[in-house]
């Protein structure tokens, strides 16, 4: 009888310790906007939030890889240690903002042409491992909705490229870039440069956060989160 | 006998000269632009056809004054010498394309708000001596009708500014950049960056000359070429 | 005797106020170092100190004329009322540092051909009013001693230029970026880029203010302050 | 007898294939000025030229992997193709100039902090490999020998930091930044801009090849090249 309970709390264990090994990792790879976004208040938090209301929570870990100041050139230092090493089910990356910026900030962005041949290279490495890649384009630069945000034209252009790559890659895509222009529209009539989804025209403030997880959601939900 | 012919004689010069007085002086002060509105095809060419077609070419002398690589402050700093000594009627000032291009090309762009300041100073002058004052928004950076120009954000924004420097001001406008993006927006269906209106994204081509002509003659026709 | 004394005191009177007409008017003109100049440690102030251990204070009003992100252009748009209204006897001008360091920090910086032109332009007009003009190098952008400052090239660029203007203009030259390259060379040994004569590479400390101070003075006791 | 003189021959062709085998591979790493370096007058040429004068050329294989635009994350993102997958023996990376000239070219050169962490990457790399790692310090951006060639200070600082991974990696280090600096001083009196040692200020004329590669001689000759 002792076995016999002994055994039943063993096949538990080893249940529990299955479901757990089976938690899908989905990875958010990019800039400061995702080192926020484990913040409280931060879009993966808020993206945790989505899934537990959905009873989901349970079967997702959602980790953060977030590096201020990161380029596209930057993930691709990084991502042996910080995202393989994890051994991620998915991967979501969010870049580009920097790219552009730099260039008139630091007069250190990316070329458009390099930015290509980096996101490319980051792709192959991950679909090598069979990993699920969702590319977001970068949401914002400037908020004002009157196509005046001076370096919005750049930003268009690189999501542009994102789009591209996206459908050459045969990968799934988050568009933030069109999501936060199509809000903006709507929601900004005083045509403020920050401040409806963003506290500095760039990083997210709490409504921007909660935007960015609900366009997560719904994209991972189509094929990836069940 | 001889006295009557001589004062006939002098009546018609003296007529003669009144007319050549009464001949209206019209200035376009810019950059190279302008510089190259001169030649056969360029836009004051193409606008002095207009008039003539108009039966008004002998009421307007249409004058260049565009020299390349100009921004604002070099042209307050030669309006004395190549416009107020010439004493036009009016002027037309089309400006703002290396303001903001050379921002990215040499590091010498103009910053908003000197932009805004040293264009009142130009138009302050030009009102002082009862010249008419017609402002161009700068027409193009970029050709593309998809919202990726590069520049097209910030080229946007100073357009703005002249927009509401205009107001201020009580200048009637020559808004080039919406006819431009509107033209564009009908007529880019492939999103060329050059070609439909311009050689290289800024500088016009003999459609673009014929275009700009025609802005400008649907603005000047309103209150000042009769 | 009643208007004897009465007569004595208007003479008295007379006197005094052809003193204080007397009184020369140097103004300094430049950006946010001159504009900091007339603080209590400011370089202004403390030339005045120099002026008055020489008893020479009584004869000389120094008047600052310091705008901040003043670049050549701004001094000659707003020279009219900043300068010439106040009828100066000498004008010692400082600039360029922004003229240069704008390319980097905004992309609004000037570029060599049109800093040599605004500046021979605002020269004319000084040499017009028979004003004595004095022309500072810019001290510097950076204090490391080992030739490693970022932009120390280009500011070494300007500053030949402006010993260049003051040849071709017969104006006398208070040559600060040589003074403080030889200083730095000097009194840096740990190769900081700032602390030794500048709070931030580019502002002066207290130590920078006295430096400046004295090396205006000596070029300006040579032939102006007596 | 034939038999013999097959064996013999056999004997020749294995000897002559070892020693083919046994000739090592340097693989020079860089930008266009080693993509250029491969021609007729370039100084991978000039140095195989130095190499057979001492009768060495036929020990040494010099392998060209230069492209142009490269910057130091293009190295990282390339090497595993073009070098490791050579097996070099030693590998000299020249690199730098775009990472400081792209800044104002562009807007797209690279970080400080930045060009540290891949070339440190770089040199991990190749070090795991026992590849022997030569540094080499930016050569000019700009000729002129009076401190005022605009990028100049900016380009010292890279060359710093290149001095500095040396020793910590102790790698040996081929200092050409200094190297063209003190030729300069002594050999261009007119203070020119370009056309010592370079055709454009950056991309090396006959001479500049030359020197390069006698400069690359005396340091690799030092441990190296015996």
């Amino acid at each position: 009888m002792k076995t016999n309970i002994f055994l039943l709390a063993l096949a538990i264990s080893l249940f529990a310790f299955n479901k757990m090994q089976t938690k899908k990792k989905i990875i958010f790879f990019g800039d400061s906007i995702t080192e926020l976004a484990l913040n409280t208040e931060g879009y993966i938090k808020k993206l945790d939030s989505i899934l537990a209301q959905k009873d989901l929570a349970k079967n997702y870990e959602l980790i953060g890889a977030g590096t201020s100041s990161n380029k596209i050139y930057d993930l691709y230092l990084r991502m042996d240690s910080d995202v393989l090493a994890k051994k991620p089910d998915a991967v979501v990356i969010f870049i580009g903002v920097n790219d552009v910026w730099h260039k008139k900030l630091l007069g250190t962005g990316t070329d458009a042409d390099k930015f290509e041949k980096f996101y490319n290279a980051i792709i192959k490495k991950l679909k090598n491992k069979n990993i699920a890649v969702y590319l977001c384009t970068p949401a914002a630069i400037g908020e004002k909705a009157d196509f005046t945000n001076p370096l919005e034209g750049d930003l268009n252009n690189y999501a542009a490229i994102i789009r591209k790559i996206a459908i050459a890659n045969n990968c799934s895509i988050i568009d933030l870039r069109k999501a936060f222009t199509d809000h903006l529209k709507e929601n900004n009539p005083q045509n403020k440069d920050r401040g409806i989804l963003t506290t500095d025209g760039v990083h997210l403030n709490k409504s921007g956060n909660i935007f960015v997880a609900q366009q997560m959601y719904n994209v991972l939900s189509k094929d990836f989160i069940k």
